[in-house]
Order: C-alpha cells, then structure tokens, then sequence
C-alpha cells in the first residue's frame, strides 16, 4: 500500500449497497504489514452458487490449486482472502496452509471445507503461517456486516494505492438484482489474469452451471484485457458468487448462461467487470497515464488482440508514453513483432483523434503539435488499422515510469 | 551515443587485424547527429561471398527488404551502413531512398547495384535523405582503408554507448584466416534478432551457400538468445562476408558448411558473434549488471529457450535484479507464465552458486545473505532447473533500470 494515490484514481468511490446473503468482515492477522488489515472473510448465510476463473501459470499457488479443486461442488459459503503472503511456491508448506486455513473457516461458519474458497496475495516463496487466521476466523464469523464493501476492498490490497470497488443493477424477469464486486492489483498484470484478486457477488438467483458460463464470457474482454507489466501471477482469481437472495422478491432460479432473461444481468455483469479491470491499469504500479490499445482491420479478433498486446505489452511504447513522446515508429516496431500478419505499407496510426501514419509512411497532414497535445492527456488512446480483415479488440495498459523500476526494485525489503 | 559509458563496457577494445580484401571509410553526412560520423562504407576489392539473417518483424524497413531481395545473387562489392535514421515505415520514399543510395555506391565501386547492401539504424518513419550519401560515398571509395574497424564500429552507433569490435583466427587446412566483427545495439534488443546491425568479415575462401548455412546455425546461441527489453527491431541485420583473400596463401575454396576442414572456423565465427551479442548486451540501454539466464531440464531445448526468454524479459525479474533483491519468486511467475511444461514442486532455482529453491519450496539451506553477496554482483547467473527432461538453454539479459525508462522516454527529442 502506498502513501501516494495513482493520479488515475477515481475521484470517488462507489455507494456500494448491501448484497441480501452475504456479510463480511476483516481483521489485522499481521501477515506481514503493520498496523492495517490483511485478511477478509465473505460469509454467505445459505449455500451460493460459485464460478471462478483462474491463472493460467503453469504454477499456480496452493490457494489456485484449492479452489478449483472445490469449484466442481459448486456452492460457496464462505471465502477467506488475504494479502502480504501468496502461499505460491510454498510446496507442501502451502497446502497445509490452505487445509488448515479452510478448516479454521469451516469451523467458524459450521460449513464443509469443500464450502470455502482461498485468496493470498502478496510475496511468493515464503511459507504462509496459516495459524495466525485460526485465532480471527471465529470473531470475524460473528461480527461480519453486510455494509462492508470498502473495507473489505481495503483488506486485500498489496501495492494497490486505492481500494477497488464497483457495483451494477440489473433487471431479470421484472426483479431488480445487485451486482457488487471488490479487486486488487498493481503489478504483475498481464492477461490470464492479473496479478489480480477480485470478488463479485450478486444476489440473483443463478445456477453455478450457469454463472460459470457468464463470468467465462465476460473475463475476455475485461480482465484478461489489461496488462500492466506482462508478467502474469501465479495466484490470479477472479470468482463470481450468486447467493439467490432475490428468489425471496419471486426472481425464479435461472437455470442456464444463455436464458434470454440473463440479457440484462449479461451487461450488468461486465460492466462491473470492465469497471475492476480498468481501475486495476489506473493503479498499475507508477502509472501516470492510462493507454487505451485498439486494433481493427486485423486477420481476426484473435489476431487483433495479440497485436494489441503486443503494442500494449512493449517497453518501448510504455516508456515513450511516459515521456509524452508520440513515438508511433514504436507502434509500428510492436505490430511487427507480434507475429501476426500486418504489410507495413497499408497500417494507419493514430493518438487520439490525429491520424499520425497512412499508407506505410507518416500522414501527410500529421501535426506534432496535435500529436504532442494528445499525449499530455492523462488518457491516451493508440489505434492501429491493419487494413486486411475485419478483426477487432481493445487492451488497457498503463505507461512505463521510473516509479514502476523504483516501486518494484525494492518490492521485498 | 551516451555520455556515460556503460558500467559494463569492456575494459579494453580488441586489437582489430586487417582482412585482407576489405577497405572501410567512415563520414559525417549529418543525417540527424551533430559532430560525428555516421555512415560507413565497406569496399571489397573483389567480389566477396555473402550471407545474412535479419529480423522476423512483419513491418522490415526498406534497407531489409534491400539486402534480402540481392541477397539470392550471392556477391558483395560494397556496403552502406548509416545511423540515426532506421528508414522503416518510410513507404515509397524508403524504397526510393535505398535505390538511390545503392546507386550512388554502386557508381562509387564501379559495381552493379546487385552487389550493394545496406542497413540504416536510428528513428523509425522519417523520410531519410539519401542525397546526403550521394555527395560523400566518391571521396569515401578512394579514402577506404583497411585498419579502420574500430572507427568503423563508432559510426554506425545510435544509443550505444561504446563501440563494439571482436576478432578471432582460426586455421583451414593449414592456412591461417582472420573473422573480424562490428556490432550496434543497446534498446529495442529481443531475439530474432535484436534492434541490431552486425557485420562480419573473413579472409577466408568460402562459397555463400556454405557461408549462410553457417552463419544461420551461428545465429541461435548467440544473437538470437540475446534479449534487452523484448522489443524487436524492423531493421535487425547480421551480415557475413567472406573475401576469400585466404586463396593467395592456398586456402582451397570451401563449397560445402558441413566440410570438416570448417571445424575451427565454425568455432572462431560462433566465438565472434558470441562475443559481439554479449556486447550489446553489456550497453543495455541503463543496464547496471549482466544477467545469464540457464534453464535446464526442459521438455526440450526450444522449451527450455522460451522459458529463458520468459524469464530474462519479465519486467517484475529485471527490476528485481536492478535492486539486488533476490526475489526468486517473480523466476517462479516467469517459469509459470512461459506456457511450456513446468511442475512447480520439480523446480530448482539458484542465483549464482546459491541454491534458493528446490522440490518447490525455498531451500532449507537457503541462506539470504549468501544470495544477497550474489545480487551485489555486476554479473548474475540465474539458473532453473525444470526437472523434467534434458533440454538447456541459456540466454543474456540486464537488468531493468530507472535510466532505461529515462533514454526511452526521451529519445526522439
């Protein structure tokens, strides 16, 4: 946590409102930072409906490992998150600190362990000493409250310098249901996920079938469209959960991802999932500017976004975003080496709304006096025609500043 | 070109032999620099082998798509070689521009404009005036001089912060010949090959399909396991010419790479380029300390490059080095995030001689300190083993410092 907010941060927070079935509650554990919380439990009053989508490292924490073991009972009833430790790498170490973890948390919610979800965030490598949440599980059971949201996001954060937190209604079927979700992460962001934790919760009625299939759909063009630094954690979590509280309003349970009463709940989804994921890149460590990557007229929509990644993902473009250097010679270079199918001489550019490169060579109308103005913003938007299909996608980034090399080459000390 | 010399930079140059069958002038056309050479011309007396690799980018500049295009006629007389303009993403102009260069050069050697390569360093997507080449490559064919490399080597530098020069000899059948190198390079470093120009010379008689097939199989522990930032160049060129001037002493011509009289020769050229790549390296552009990065025990040795390449172009690993901070667990998100097969409880990890992970957890014998005597080295080994089969590889990195982001976030202005 730093003392120092991103200039991208939201200039508010959002009036988060009480999700019916779910309370939480944090608590200092003293995991490793002093003097602030580290450890958030979310305990739902009657089995949920969990989804979950995680890291695709090919090492992932014991806490991945633990959660998508249980994924396949598909009901939740409670969820322990903390920060300053991942439990990643941490051998048989690790899995005990989960089985044990999970016990103190069956114990205090009188649930299976099959019933708990895990979250660590924070160092890898060292042993999570999971008796420290045996001691708070027990009165974070009783005390949890449902008008928590901040706190909570406040609880998981690691570098982030703001807390994370986002909330949609939607309309199913004539009952109005509440979409809430909490996220951390600053660094480590690359897609598939993010060094990236977050928690959504709805009190619709939904099967876990079902809600699988949404939260599969939405992650791609939100959370597995952001990048900070390339590097992908071994701990990414993003888990949706249902507690069906508004079946008591007459919502019937939906059974299946593509009912068309799930129409509206759909946008209402990924609208919070877009929201968390954008506020993620507007915290990315040292960021000073937030860079909005789009590419059309790509082979296909795959392609698109592997170019966009790979502009997106480039140092040197980051860094010359940094220094507010319209360098779109970078652009080019990054579209180059994505491997993707480009010709060079029917790519156009543009910052913003200036076109800085048409027809293989720079606009013959390009003002650096434009250009330069558009990348004194605090937003910036890089669009790259490919002129060969009809392949869309846009990825977030953030630039590249001394403050990343400064916040990252000191990380453990 | 830096005031400050890399921290890295070679005590000494080495001492350049001449090659008997090349002469070299250097002159300050003033394509964008102030007070310093910058393009080279090197003449053959007579027409001379030739073999090249130049970047996989999809966007190759005109001089790329140049040399390629005369490359299948297998004879060199002359070579231009310019810095601060990449004459990429130029469109036609950029055609025009390495048209009228080679003919001007060809004018100046007496040569066909098939004999003629060229390779420009520098911005990406502003026109280059070839004309400033027109007026000065006359005097530079008359003025060419045979011990003239390590002036050579200074011209063609854009970010470089000292010159790169290597030599060896080696003995076929009895005869002595000579491999002498220049090499530029220090940002927008990543294999295949790197924002790179390097150019190679022997006196040695060998026929260009042999000479290609050497300098390919040369290319792939050396210059293409290099990495600075990721980024690849559109201009990224590495020539071989052979003046087979080594006749005159009873050196038989070699028509075939796999000849055994060859043996020494291959070791000598793999030497220079080795030497060469690990030069650009060293001048990373803000580079503090060297990284060799080592993966053995891979599915294969192409799985065990990916995962080295995963790991010496992780920001969150070279910061960490930049720190001297002995984060191993960023080494286990770079070995996860690789895509190839990895089983985190398999994996071995040590910087330097110090063992700091092994069966998937830190080391019992894991001393901080040791590792931390290891980070305050300027060179650092990084070594994993995957556990799983045979395959090696190892590639070199620096580490990721504040400068980098200062001479990247500064460069066109």
């Amino acid at each position: 946590m730093s003392a120092t907010v991103s200039p991208l941060a939201p200039k508010s927070y959002a009036e988060m409102p009480v999700i019916r079935g779910l309370r939480m509650a944090t608590a200092a554990a003293g995991i490793k930072y002093k003097n602030r919380t580290d450890v958030l439990l979310m305990a739902f009053d009657a089995p949920a409906s969990v989804a979950g989508v995680f890291t695709r490292s090919k090492c992932p924490s014991a806490p991945v490992d633990f959660c998508r073991s249980n994924l396949s009972h598909g009901v939740a009833r409670g969820v322990v998150v903390n920060s300053g430790n991942a439990n990643a790498f941490t051998g048989l170490k690790g899995r005990a600190a989960t089985e044990l973890t999970a016990k103190s948390a069956a114990q205090a919610l009188g649930c299976s362990e099959q019933e708990i979800y895990l979250a660590s965030t924070g160092v890898i490598g060292e042993p999570l000493d999971a008796t420290k949440f045996a001691g708070v599980l027990g009165t974070m059971a009783t005390d949890a409250t449902g008008d928590f949201w901040l706190e909570a996001a406040k609880a998981i954060m690691t570098t982030d310098t703001y807390p994370k937190v986002a909330t949609r209604s939607a309309d199913i079927d004539g009952v109005t249901v509440t979409i809430n979700g909490i996220a951390k992460g600053a660094g480590m962001i690359a897609p598939d996920m993010a060094t990236m934790l977050s928690f959504v919760v709805t009190d619709a009625d939904i099967a876990a079938p079902a809600l699988q299939a949404l939260l599969s759909e939405g992650v791609g063009p939100t959370f597995n469209s952001v990048t900070v630094d390339s590097d992908t954690s071994t701990s990414d979590t993003l888990m949706l959960f249902a507690t069906g509280a508004a079946a008591a309003d007459g919502q019937a349970r939906i059974e299946h991802a593509d009912d068309p009463r799930l129409a509206g709940f759909k946008t209402a989804l990924n609208a919070v999932l877009k929201d968390l994921a954008l506020q993620v890149v507007r915290d990315g460590e040292g960021a000073r500017k937030m860079v909005a990557v789009t590419v059309t007229g790509a082979e296909s929509d795959l392609a698109a976004k592997r170019i966009a990644l790979s502009i997106a993902n480039s140092p040197l473009v980051k860094t010359a975003v940094a220094g507010e250097d319209a360098n779109w010679g970078r652009v080019v270079m990054a579209v180059g080496k994505s491997g993707e199918m480009a010709d060079r001489d029917l790519l156009a550019i543009w910052f913003g709304d200036v076109r800085v490169a048409v027809n293989g060579e720079r606009d013959p109308d390009y003002s650096e006096a434009a250009t330069t103005a558009v990348m004194k913003e605090q937003d910036i938007a890089v669009k790259v025609d490919i002129g060969l299909g009809q392949g869309t996608a846009t990825v977030w980034t953030c630039d590249l500043t001394k403050e990343y090399v400064a916040i990252n080459g000191d990380y453990r000390s």
